[in-house]
């Protein structure tokens, strides 16, 4: 029953995700067919080179389904009805559009997914065809999807770059509401305590409340459809939370620093389980801070000297505290690299802090 | 009554923060005796240039109290009845210790400090001179400090080159507890729940939750006492956290679109008021993203070409996903400063996505 992906494929909503589909299905040679509810969308898309716009008697054999997470459903349903393609979507959600179109005909022609990239960019304009590179994307099979169907949408998967995770719809929801939408609610939090300070006390921010309220900047108009459509597991995990904080409080109003501190404990076996780059376990990391004066070209001579002691940097952050007159420069590199990387930086002259 | 900070300056506890301090004094030229329950660090401190042990008949000008929260009151107040000298402390709280010492004789020497640094390093080995350079130092006057005390205590901030800001004891331990405690406590929250979730579930995590719970990877026992020492701020905060998660819940559960949006409008309003870098107010600044091949050479390649291009990178982040062949680097830089940069690398043969 398998056949490979020849196209045409069709794509509704040319926001930044179903441009970058397009962009990523031309590089491949596929005939791609744009649609979207704004023409003049289209015609960007397709000035891009992202597709071209419909034509009578198109007959797509994969439709990829890319709108807001509130019309989901709807056009999920009518694509089925439209056709014998099979479907997909890249919505942030998957059991409320599955459960909408459950029991109708065609229904095994849909297979759900979700590529995890793009959220703090929007529009065709913002679109890549490398936007999905090495990036994780959910597929989401449900009980009666065809296996046929099911690979097709592997292989649009492989056609991105991207690298494939399969949940089923009910594990992946409760994935994102765990990995996403409970931590940008509670960025959130943080951040709206934030808003009501005094000027005087946001003086003493420092990097890591910047850290953690980073996501909370977020479009409040997507992340309010995505939360709302994720209702089941974001509540199960936020009643978790509450708990929790229900724990701390007690423990705080008590002075239990035992309580207390089992949290924090919790808190930094969670900061350990998070995948490595590239996917592997987590590697032992080490950081190492170097005095960078705050110009230009100091930063580019700082990662050149690195490379020259041949440590692979894998990961930079720059401080932003107040006020200061140089850069601290945090290069995250192996444990058992960073000695070689200061004494090789400190005889380059460069001023370090362990 | 005012005079020059001249030495000598007694430091009691050279950990990072005591040990830093002692070499930025030194730099200045003073004599600086040093003091810890452990000879070691002690030896270890001294042997670093941060000062010397302590010999009969030293008189201190200034003693900087740098013990951990939980000794903080008890080694102040004995710092008070020991001498003359005028006595500060680097605690993360401040209405604790002096409330412990308030009323006894000699309380007109004591000035509280902070300064905000060094918070994911310890130990004397990690010290340094320049820790503090450009940082903000709190310097917590109560109504009965001396003028003249509190004056020497900003000599100290000066020579240590960061950047003073004034508050009450009282003010700045809301501002911790708002900008670094609270932020903490809910980063743990969601780090926790990462711990008890299934592995396939982590393979959808992305670089939000990774920024989210950076912070809770922090020592449990540490920031057990600074939380514990700051229990009425942090205590008001979370009871208001706690009533906008409830109020988050409630949304959620009766699908109530408009109240989620407004916590998330807070939300964004609040990661707007945080100060920009250099303590400016936060300038308008962009994203820009590149596709850089994972080895050494390219990501210093990359900052070269962007020195050629003249603009100057606020912020730098490397994008971690799972199984990227290329890494995705994000370039914060001025708004008006993004269309340049994006250009000028196109032209150098760089994949950008805007």
């Amino acid at each position: 029953m398998s056949e490979p992906l020849a196209g045409p494929v069709a794509i509704i909503g040319t926001g930044l995700v179903g441009t970058s589909i397009g962009l990523a299905c031309r590089r491949a040679g596929l005939d791609v067919v744009l649609h979207d509810a704004s023409p003049e969308h289209v015609r960007t898309a397709s000035g891009l080179g992202a597709g071209r716009a419909p034509a009578p008697g198109d007959r797509p054999q994969l439709v990829v389904v890319a709108v807001p997470p509130d019309h989901l459903a709807e056009v999920i349903a009518g694509a089925l009805a439209d056709g014998d393609a099979v479907v997909t979507d890249v919505g942030s959600v998957k059991t409320a559009p599955l459960a909408a179109v459950a029991g109708r005909p065609g229904v095994e022609r849909y297979v759900g997914g979700h590529p995890m990239a793009g959220s703090e960019r929007s529009g065709p304009l913002a679109a890549s065809s490398t936007l999905f590179d090495g990036r994780p994307w959910a597929i989401t099979p449900h009980p009666t999807s065809d296996v046929a169907a099911v690979e097709l949408v592997e292989e649009l998967v492989a056609l991105c770059g991207a690298t494939p995770v399969w949940l089923t719809p009910e594990e992946h929801d409760r994935a994102v509401a765990r990995t996403s939408h409970v931590p940008h609610l509670l960025a959130t939090l943080v951040a709206g305590r934030l808003a009501a300070a005094p000027e005087n006390h946001l003086a003493l921010s420092g990097q890591g409340v910047r850290d953690v309220t980073r996501v909370a900047a977020g479009d409040p108009a997507l992340y309010s459809q995505i939360v709302a459509g994720n209702a089941d597991a974001v509540l199960a995990l936020l009643g978790e939370v509450r708990d929790e904080l229900d724990a701390v409080i007690a423990a705080v109003g008590t002075g239990d620093r035992d309580g207390l501190r089992d949290v924090l404990e919790r808190g930094v076996a969670g900061t350990r389980v998070i995948p490595g780059k590239h996917g592997g376990p987590p590697r032992p990391m080490r950081s190492v801070w170097v005095s960078v004066p705050d110009h230009p070209g100091e930063l580019a001579r700082l990662l050149s000297d690195s490379v020259a002691s041949e440590v692979n940097i894998e990961d930079i952050r720059i401080d932003h505290d107040p006020g200061r007159p140089v850069g601290l420069v945090e290069l995250v590199v192996e444990e058992r690299r960073a000695e070689h990387l200061l004494a090789s930086l400190e005889s380059r002259g460069w001023v370090t802090h362990r």
